[in-house]
This record gives C-alpha cells, structure tokens and sequence, in this order.
C-alpha cells in the first residue's frame, strides 16, 4: 500500500470495507484486464471531466480556508495540477474520440455525480479545513493507489493512458504533499495526537461517506 | 393546481416532465390509496428527518443571504415552521411506533437523502439567494401540491396525518409566503420580466434538477 | 461578574485589557451617568441597528453550521431574539424620536461597523461552528455584563431602557443559554480539557480581536 | 485613464469622489515624489502583505464561484500572480530590510487592513461572483491606474520598485483579464446591458465601498 501519510493510513482502515470496494472495484478490474467496455470508458471519462470541474472548485475552497502560507500553496498547486494537467488527459482522449472541449463541459451531470461533488463542497463550505480535506482525500489517495497496483498488474495495454497518469510520478508527488497537508493540517487544529479528539470519529466518517460515493461513481461508469 | 405566485408557475412549467414524475409518483399514490406498505413510510419517514435537519440548515443560509429584513422574516419564519412545526409530524409518529428522537436524528443517511441537501446547501453557498431558493422551492411547494390534491382525492385514511399535515392550513399559508419572497427577491434582483433574464434557464435548470432528486427521494423511500 | 460558562470567563481572562476597554467604554459610563449626549445614543442606535441585521445573519449562519438538533435549537432561538425582541428596542426608541424603520434600515454603515460585523460572518463562513462562536460571544455576553453592572451602578434614569433591556431575565438568560452552547460545542468538537487544544489560542485571538472591534464600535458612537 | 474594460470604467464613474480621494491620496503622492517616509512605506509593506493573504483567499472564492472554465481558469491564474508574483515584491523589499518572512506573516493586523479584506471575503460568500468581482475589482485596477501614473509622473526614484511592478507589462496584463472576467461575468448573468439591471446600483455601491476602505488602508499606511 502506498504512503501517502500517517492520517490517510488511519482513516483508510477506518473505512476498509468501502475503501476495499471502491479500490477493487469491476470497473478498475476491467482496466486492469482491458475487459471494460469502451463505450463504458468513455461515458466514465465525461462525467469525470465534469467531476474534475467541482472537485477543482473545492480545492480552490480549501485554499480559501487555509490558515498559513503553506496550507495556501500546497492547495493552490493542487488546484493548478487539476486544471492545467489532470483534465488535459479527458481534454485529450476525448478529442481523439472526437468529442469536443465544449461538449466535454456540456456533458449532463449523473446523479451519482453530483452526489459526489456537492457532499464535498459542503462539507468544506460548512466546516473548516479538516472537513474539507476529509472529503477530498479518499478520490486523490484512492487513484493514487488504483494507479500504481495498476502499473503493476494491468495485462492489458487499452487503459495504458490512464494508468499512467495516475501511476506516473507527477499524480504520486501530488499524493504524496496532499497527504502531507493533510498531516500538518491536523496537527496544527487538533495536536499530533490527532485520531484521540473528538472529531477524528467525523473526519474518518466523512472521509468513509466521500469513499462511498465513490463506490457508486464507479457503478454509474459501468451503466452508460 | 395550487396558486403558489408567479415564478414558481414557470419554473414548474419548464420542468413540467420531471414534476409529473415527483408529484405523481407511485409512493404518492400509495399514499392516496392506502397501498403503500407501512415499512416504506416509516423509512421514508425516518430519512425524511434527515433531510428536514440539513433542509432547516438551508433555509437558515437564506436568512445569511437575505438584502431585506423582509427577507431575513420570511426565511426565519420558515426555518421555525420546520424545526418546530413540521418535525413535530416525523417525531410524534414516530414515537408512537417506539422510534426515539435520538433514533430518528440518527437514522443512516442514505445516498438518494445525501444528494439533494448537499445540493441544495452547495447552489446556496455558492451563489445568492436567488440560486438557493430556486433549489429550496421544489420541496416546499411540491408537498403543498400533493397534500392538497390527497386531501381531496384519498380513497383510504391511512395516511390522513402526512395529508392534513401539508393540505392544512398552516403548510398551505408557508407555501403562499415562499411564493411570494421568491417572486419579490427575483423582483429585486432582476426585474419584474425576470424570465427574460440569462440567469433565469439556469434557475430554472437548478429547479428541474431539485425536482429530479425528489423523485429519487421517492424512489429510495419504496426501497427500504 | 457575572457567570456565562467556563469557556466565556477563560476567554474574556485571556483578553483582559481589551475586554476592560470594551465593557467600561467612556460611552458606557457615559450612559452609567447620563452624561452621553443624546445625539450620540442616537448616533449609536441607528448603526447598532444596522449591527442587528448583519448579527442576526452571522446567528443564523451558525443555525447552518450546526451539528445537532440542539445546536441549531440554541441558535435559532438566538437569531428569533434578535431579529424579534432586541430590535423593537431600537425600533421603539427611534420612532419616538421620528426615525422610521425604513430610515433605520437605511442609515449608512460606519466603517467601524461594517469592519465588526463582516469580521464575525467571515470568521463563520471561513471556520467551523467554534471560529463563529469565538467571534459572536464578545457582543452577546459583553452587553449582558454592562447591563448587569449599570443597573447597579447607574446613578441617572435617561438610558434606563436601554439598561433595562440588557439586564433584565430573558437578555441574561440569552447569555447563559448562549454560555451552554459555547461549552458544549467546545466539547462536541475538542474533548472537555479544551484550552490545552492547540486550536484554542486562535479561539481566544478571535474573541479578542472581536472585543476591541467592540472597543471601536463605541468610540464610533462617541463621534456621530 | 487606463482601459480595463466597459464595467469598470462606469463603476470608478459611479464612485467617483471616492476613487479620486483613493487613486491621488497623499501616500500614492508621496511615493511620487519620494517625501513619503520610509518608515511609513515598510509599514504600509508589511500590512499589505497580509492584506494579500487573504485577498489570495478571496480571489481563490472567485473559482469556487466560476460558473464556467474560463471563469474558473481567469480567477485562478490571478490567484497565482498573487500568490507568487505580487508578494515576492514585498517579501524581496522587506528582506532588503531585515525582516523575514516570518515576521511577514505575523504582522498584526489593523482595524482598517481587516476591515477591508472581511468587507470582500464576506462580499464573495454571501453573494454571487459579481457581487464578489465588484468587491475584489477597486483593488487590482486602483493599483494599476496608479502605477501607470506615477511611472510618468514620478519626480524621485524612491519608490521605482513599487512603481514598476504595478505599471509593468504583467501587472497591466492582469488588470486588463479582470477587466475582461468583469464584463463577460456580467453579461453572462444579467445581459450586455447590465448597467440597466436592478442590481447594478448595489454592485456599483459595493465597488464604492471597496474603494472607501482602500482610502482608510492608504491612511493607515501613513500612521506607523
């Protein structure tokens, strides 16, 4: 398993069950194999661009709730590595498949979609940073380890692309410094002895609840 | 169809397949004739608690978000109404089926309850009021149309009390009220021809997708 | 001193000179002795007015960022008593002397004003339930312990109204129904040993800060 | 007078008083001719560079607020050039001095610096993103303006660095995108004639009140 920081390791196995089912989901198994339907890929890739768009917008929120020059940047990098490269890989296979930016954007957003992004920006929007970070972290740490299993196991060349990116060492440093954010985050709140507050029952909750959702974003990318 | 002021007629219109869906779906009609099995009404009754905490903290975020003192009023008014009037029917039923208050306030949220909150808060945050209430008025008034189509067309009295709760009087009046806060902060906004406004396709957008996600509350309240 | 919880009374200690500042303001004792011009009291109600709004929102934002049905019951009871009762006062004493509540409502906000109350919704939207308390108590409680004192201590009857309503039972039962909450939300979030949370000093730069907002809210009052 | 878009140039007109008592206040004058203390000057440094911060925070609401990718991609490179253009010249300034970026950081923050950057934060959360882009907008063109002026006007070398950096290509370059994210934000929203909308007297008095708390910041600068 990856190391992606002494919090994230602690609310992952807080939430093993949904962290295992989301992780090991039919729809990363079809990537791994090369089984999973094209037309499936696709219609995952569009609604991911507009996941992208509202996920980019809570990472601009946790710039806003940020309490020290550092907690500033390391948000703000994580919002410029999500516009300017991650989406550029949607932007890109979506081309060559002939869709358009425009229409990328236009996409019609799946519930389960929505879901998704609008529990994040809540939690963020009515908690402070902690919340925030709770909720963004299971889909950042999560293709980070789907992504480097992947790399390793994958006996199919068709999703090469995609695992790459987010095997590839960019996607990994991110993981790495969100994880250290979110470290430091805590710490500085709550004490190094962050997981004996209160709110360590709710963080690991919301990041549990965040983990489901996207359980069932996976599901939507199997039912086009 | 109940006259709940002028806005709310157009939106309603503009959304008028997925308003059929919400305000005859098959739970409703259950309702009407007594069909609907009674586990499905306590679950739904039990999520609907959840939804009318989250639901309360959003009509309290139209009372930040008002430029009025009438419209800070007509939001607190209506944050009153449903913490202290309209629970009032989920606890005492509730009760009576030896569910406890502290039981209710815990029930599990489930995905379909989650989305259209977290909906709802997030186009409130996000944007002004006109974007909350467009979000809010689906709920609020829907049920006014059902209780008051019900109290006239049941054919079985199993249901009275959820019937009389949104038929009567009080419900109705909170209805008339919503109505004309949200034709008067369009008014204020935007101008009487505000349907001639571009912000007004994605008003009415924001109410057909609240629609949308009350036709899936439904759904999740046939699935127990 | 009056007693409003345990956390209010370490905060009010850690803020101690401000605090004096604050609660013993020449135009506090100016109204002890009735030796503040009426201009100024006047002066003072039409901007406390304008206060009353934004105060009420940044009440009701707390009703939003609540976590439990208690929560949001003590804050919704607080915005109700705001927007309800403390407002007549100012309403009353206005329209005896001509002032109109539309009048009222106009008054240009003072900078001093807007800097206070902007502070506090800020503190709210950008924090959790705990940053908006911090910033909100200073008013509530400091208000209550001046018209406790005053009404001992006040050796002329012109601002007798004004005393009267900040030390009579339903304003001190405000503040300990308010103290409650501060302490509960504490511990809900941190753990009962709250202050040794390194959260806390940031807690108390908060109400200090709002404290000697306060500070300036007065002298503004001194300078119609 | 610079060109920085349709919008802007009618807002500064509806403020006018106002933006003339910011844009010729007698600090800007003193930096022209370089009797303005030096003292003053690194006070005024140090305030504004946590001004920054949280103008950072505010410019990062503007993405959360984006209703579409180049509003998002608009707001964020101007959080960038915030972040990691605008404040080197402060940061390399006060080195020059002795004073660290720590210090930087930790400089108190006065009633009139809070005041403002609270006013355009609380501006942003509880409005759209035209109520907050009129907030944000008196800063970044008032500096512009300013620069351009005083790099032809200029009679002492004093303050060149100051000078340079805000009527240098890139800082004219950003004040010209803001212009073009205002008018288009606009036009969006309410329509190519926005300035007959109801709302554009408040966002006009929102931009002039901006500009009034720019003066107070400009007059703190001259009190160490």
């Amino acid at each position: 398993m990856n190391d992606y920081g002494k919090a994230f390791a602690l609310m992952r196995d807080a939430a093993q069950g949904s962290w295992r089912d989301y992780s090991r989901h039919a729809f990363v198994e079809g990537m791994k194999d090369g089984t999973l339907p094209h037309e499936a890929f696709l219609h995952y890739l569009r609604q991911d661009y507009v996941f992208l768009i509202h996920f980019s917008r809570a990472w601009a929120l946790a710039v806003v709730k940020s309490e020290t020059h550092e907690e500033m940047l390391a948000a703000s990098r994580t919002v410029n590595g999500l516009i300017s490269e991650e989406m550029k890989l949607h932007i890109g296979i979506c081309e060559a498949e002939g869709i358009s930016q425009d229409q990328l954007f236009a996409t019609p957003e799946r519930a389960e979609n929505l879901a998704y992004t609008r529990y994040v920006l809540e939690a963020g929007y009515s908690g402070d940073l902690l919340d925030l970070l709770a909720a963004l972290v299971p889909c950042v740490m999560g293709y980070g380890e789907i992504g480097t299993r992947l790399a390793s196991q994958a006996t199919s060349e068709t999703y090469q692309d995609w695992i790459n990116t987010y095997a590839g060492e960019d996607y990994q440093g991110a993981c790495k410094a969100v994880g250290e954010l979110l470290d430091s985050a805590l710490t500085r709140r709550i004490g190094a002895d962050f997981q004996a507050s209160p709110r360590w029952y709710r963080l690991c909750r919301t990041f549990r609840t965040a983990t489901e959702l996207e359980v069932n974003f996976w599901q939507m990318g199997l039912t086009p």
